[in-house]
């Protein structure tokens, strides 16, 4: 296995800390063995969870106003996938990475895919882009992808989304995310109807080339890039496409693409009662669709989907959406973002784990509605880091992820070993 | 037929403006006719057109804070009939009311549906209320109704709903609007999943109750007066309960139930696409469930609305809503209100009957965002008074509802005639 | 002292709980001092801190759609003192009642000075009412009070402070609160300026009867009761109206009043930079001024909040705001909640002191963003249960408020002692 | 003067309208003589009114996820002026330039100031840039610019808009824009109140190089680039910032810069109670800073904000506010896009001159709020159309301006005379 942190640098950061988690957790599994729960049983789901690495997320993020690179960033996938293992070997919570077409594009993904093995890394969900003019692309998506007015445009996308299915398939990813920003920015300018109607078309071609074990998941959002409608603009329209196009087609919900104030708990409970739960990109907003690092702006939120998903869970055995970080790194290093919100969102499973839903479910037939809020509360409030940070330890993680990475000086080292191109991205600015 | 309003005052007052208006139609009807219109047609569906009167609404409403009743309020469901006669006698585009139960019970229906008759009126749907208690009511609707925890109290509110419709079938009505209020204020306080169990559970029994011809329409509001989770909390909880419950159980969209920021139009166009499209209620808001008069705060927006309609009903000839105002009068006459909101659905409706669909299809087609645009804005910037005015003229209404009013003097006549009984309310305060 | 629960109650409870707290308090510890802080001056820290009492706020509240009541609700000033009585003895941290006239008139202030005193409750900021009318009142509010365009109805609003400033000076009181619903439901219906200039002229007659040591709360409110517009909206026009005023005038700051998206803690730190922070009334909400109960929708929020007020505190020695609940408790027992809320509050405090300001000033500087931000997420994700149980306990307080307020059957008591009059609520619904 | 639109051209476009103007204008002429309103005097105002158009804005505009960019664009500032003066050739109400540093930058600004005069137009106020890092620039506005942590980097940010000032001079400007997009990603990034100092020091030193007969404005904005917190984020914070700087610092309103749901006509009353209103920038938006072509989503509160300036000129004659187009053309012509926001722009002021004044005031008074919103509804649904074409024809614009400019193929012509330079933008994307 490659590590592309000196295992020497982890061990010698987690002997700081050894014995602090060690009091830490003995004492944490006390109190939680007063509740019944056994600490050991917690931590092992915990190590079990994982998120994916969107390939784009190692790169600094920007706005449309200006991004501001810093140095080493990624010029390709291959150091993608370096930076990702570098989150995969200190954080353990992350073995996938899902990558986004035509950025990640290579001529031989088998290459690809054993040099990601070799960080530990395989791939989830491929991601197609119809939201953007490639050079030498004969249509242009300004005015729409999957649901442009003209019939060649559509095909252009439809195409393009069929040869990310047959990149995924190479990279052993088993689903395909369809994002399309289609909509318009004027009353008047998109039939409605019509546009969702070439999106049912375009997308049933899609689906046609979906291997049998394969899942299509489509993603709503609100608004941006478009400013007066999106095409799939909230779940409602998400279920009636995934309902069009058949059993492997479910819907994503990503945490900031909604309306402000919306209870976006209640919608993963709808969906999954409509069985069209599909996956989840975890990030945060506090204004739109900000992606501001997970758990950062509304941590509380977050837990209340996690309980809602750990009660998916009870319901239903089969129950495995796919879980992606999808954020914009602005102001931090890409790394540190990524292996904090792991972090993040692993302490939040810990605490929905920790709900007793026996007392809560009485609670909430007798109506008692303070006690079950502080069943929750409760379950929230407990400090659960002894668990996640003894998970990564067992593992052979780090205990304090950015500490560690610190010590490593990882990113000064891929500043000089990879110098800037100049204007380059890693995708989405 | 009852004439609240002496028909001579109507006389008089459409004598003071005729000569105005007939020189405002005859050039609407010229500058019409350069966009090949027919200014006869447009005036010919105006008349045609009715949007039916809330039974409560011709109280005075209030808020949680304070209601600030006026003379005159209607006391009883016969009262409330009168000021619907008189509403309808001046503006002619609101043949129909919409009882609400229990506030609207009275021993023998067909006396009133006769009394109503009398008026020119007929009924709308029928609603019923789950979310307040009545005097004598077994079970408690303070933490649910039709979704409770407890079967007996869903079983109350289910039988509640099938007397109303009992109600409804004396009275010639052909739908029962749900709406409840139910949900939660706390996290955890209530199981997203169960609670809409409950909802579908308790609804198809109101539904197996349903005659044949009848149609059922779920209300969904995003808050209030739940505070944290609502069970139809959007068109998409709704779309997948109108699903379930089977083909005569459609949607009805309320136009201040939205997140901030949601765009309405695409959501009509979105519920009139699965076929689930049942019914409106109008009215306007800038914050929450505002309920302020209709195209008071976005007339634009209520314009984009209507723009779906008239296509909806190009694409679909059975395509036939239930329209009917649901607007709170805490500051004004709420007669006055009904019919000046009538006039401004009347004119909002006509002003997108003026879009050349054509023209605007075709620059859709070319994606000549500007020009689509503007084609909607140049119906929106016509104004059309004098086709609604022509319209109730014609058909025996007044030209200028409000002023024919108070001339009428009809709220001192009735403020004598209806010294209050304290407290009373019309029903939603 | 008077003592509504039985104290033998108070300390059987306890010492069911007393050994696990030990545990808890004693590893706290040992975790703290590990960051160098002593929890004996965090514990003395929350021991010190209290929050007001609202004298509404101990009967059920309900909405504009219904209230519905429970049993042994107080029904007058003396019940309100009582239950506010069995908050403070079980939490420590109420020692104050804010009253609300004319609810809370009675005959006597003195005796109710007294009556209160023997629960060991003072009187904090006097609150005034004129968004409602009463009975025997002369003008009506329907259209405004402060800002009404009749002067006479202005002067009567003037007149009704200037009362509730002389009942609070009987009281021990120190500082008016001042919150009108005054604004518009129509575009056109007010003159923004008008109306704001008969703000400042009516607040100056008030201002004027202010004693030398007491303060005036201005409170904002983005919407409602008006729905179009409000005249002290924001914390904007809040600040103009108290610069205007004078130097004993400040803004008070109700977390559910402000337009969604806003950053609330932003607007202490520019208040307090303005001199012109005067106070909090906490709740939570997650729609509109919902008044839920505090830190129960967004509890990272209060975090941030209390966040701004210790570094405010640091910086100015004299820094003291005023702090109340302000909540509506529609579906729980209110004197439950309002325990439970002072224990989050306090809860929310002790984790904003546990912030190493020092080291975020630091991170700060370096633009460390990750670091700054991790630096909150370490204090806010530390359980502090032990602290504020702690406190309590040595106070006399109850360890655990719920279970000992269950196990006195306070409730069940005072429900055979208050027989309902029937509709009788203690205020706002 | 040089005219870009051959004026034959508009000549001959005229000539097909003339005709049905005539007639138009003859009947609005009739109809507002029925209220005591002189169609001419209307008519002068209008011709009278001009709005600036941002140098950038004749670009095509884009968001994060992409820029969609059409022939012809200007590739550097004497184009931009090429194509604002096509704008003003044919809208006759853009006679300003609003230029943009260090994009509009040039070695000699005498010469650029003749370009422009040669083309009828002159230079409003000027902009500064400090959210985007330009090539050789020493300190990066990564983390900030004028509220920097570092002294060097808010110096750097202070000089650049000092040379702004300067090339302003040279260039007849009277005013300086300052908005910074300076603010946080996360909770504790930034320290709130050393973020403001820092502003407020950083902005007196600009204003010390003010000249006299010069004015600042400081444009607030609630989100990005920034999406925790930002500095200047609204109405409140701008206004205690220009009450410190000094008298010649006011306030300028971006209309889609609000909180959702913000009353932001009262914003622009209280701003200019205040004697702090200094400028706009149009543009409309449904979601965000949507920057959408103005008055396409919401005209009814641009109709509201256009009465409250109505009534500030009447109140105040020294009352002259600077106004600017803000927009950016994502998927229109923007040539086509600022022409059709100046008539949109110019027809709602004419709207606004319509408002019976005194009859509103009376109605007020009354507290009639029905009358009040139908004095305001009457004057918005006014046809003025044939106000501003006529206003337009008489000073040689053209009728139909998009008609017009689309029948003289200037795009065609200068997407032959600029070929383009790859990824050029024109500024923002």
């Amino acid at each position: 296995m490659r590590t592309p942190i000196d295992p020497s640098i982890v061990a010698d950061q987690n002997e700081i800390r050894a014995a602090e988690l060690k009091r830490d957790y003995q004492y944490l599994g006390e109190k939680l063995a007063r509740q019944n729960i056994n600490i050991e049983t917690i931590k092992n789901k915990i190590a079990e969870f994982s998120v994916a690495i969107p390939s784009w997320g190692v790169g600094t993020g920007g706005t449309r106003f200006a991004r501001f690179p810093m140095g080493g960033e990624p010029r390709n996938v291959f150091e993608k996938i370096e930076d990702c293992g570098v989150i995969q070997q200190l954080s353990k919570t992350t073995n996938t990475v899902s990558p986004h077409f035509p950025w990640d594009n290579v001529d031989d993904f088998n290459e690809l895919r054993e040099y990601a093995a070799a960080f530990g890394l395989g791939f989830d969900a491929v991601n197609s882009n119809t939201f953007q003019d490639q050079k030498e692309q004969k249509h242009s998506y300004k005015f729409g992808s999957l649901t442009h007015s003209d019939a060649a445009t559509r095909q252009q996308a439809v195409d393009h989304n069929i040869e990310v299915i047959e990149a995924g398939k190479k990279l052993g990813s088993k689903a395909l995310t369809v994002w399309v920003g289609d909509g318009s920015n004027f009353a008047g300018q998109q039939s409605f109807t019509n546009a969702f109607n070439h999106y049912l078309d375009s997308n049933a071609k899609i689906y046609a080339a979906l291997p049998d074990d394969w899942q299509m998941f489509l993603e709503h959002k609100i608004f941006e890039p478009a400013f007066y409608s999106t095409v799939i603009q909230d779940w409602g329209s998400s279920l009636l496409a995934a309902q069009t196009l058949g059993e492997k087609c479910k819907c994503l919900v990503d945490l900031g693409h909604h309306a402000p104030n919306v209870n976006i708990e209640m919608i993963v409970a709808r969906l999954h009662h409509a069985k069209k739960l599909g996956g989840f990109h975890f990030n945060d907003s506090k204004y739109g669709d900000d992606d501001l690092d997970s758990g950062s702006i509304n941590p509380f939120q977050l837990f209340l989907i996690f309980n809602e998903l750990v009660e998916a869970g009870a319901r239903d055995a089969q129950f495995n959406p796919a879980y992606m970080m999808d954020q914009s790194h602005n102001v931090t290093d890409p790394i540190e973002s990524l292996m904090n919100s792991a972090d993040v969102i692993s302490r939040t499973y810990a605490r929905a784990l920790l709900v007793d839903h026996k007392l809560l479910n009485q609670y909430q037939e007798e109506n008692d509605a303070l006690m079950a809020y502080n069943t929750l509360r409760s379950a929230y409030e407990t400090d659960v880091s002894a668990i996640v940070q003894q998970a990564r330890l067992e593992q052979g993680g780090a205990i304090d992820t950015i500490a560690t990475y610190r010590a490593s000086e990882y990113r000064k080292k891929v500043t000089e070993a990879r110098p800037s191109s100049g204007n380059a991205s890693s995708g989405i600015v």
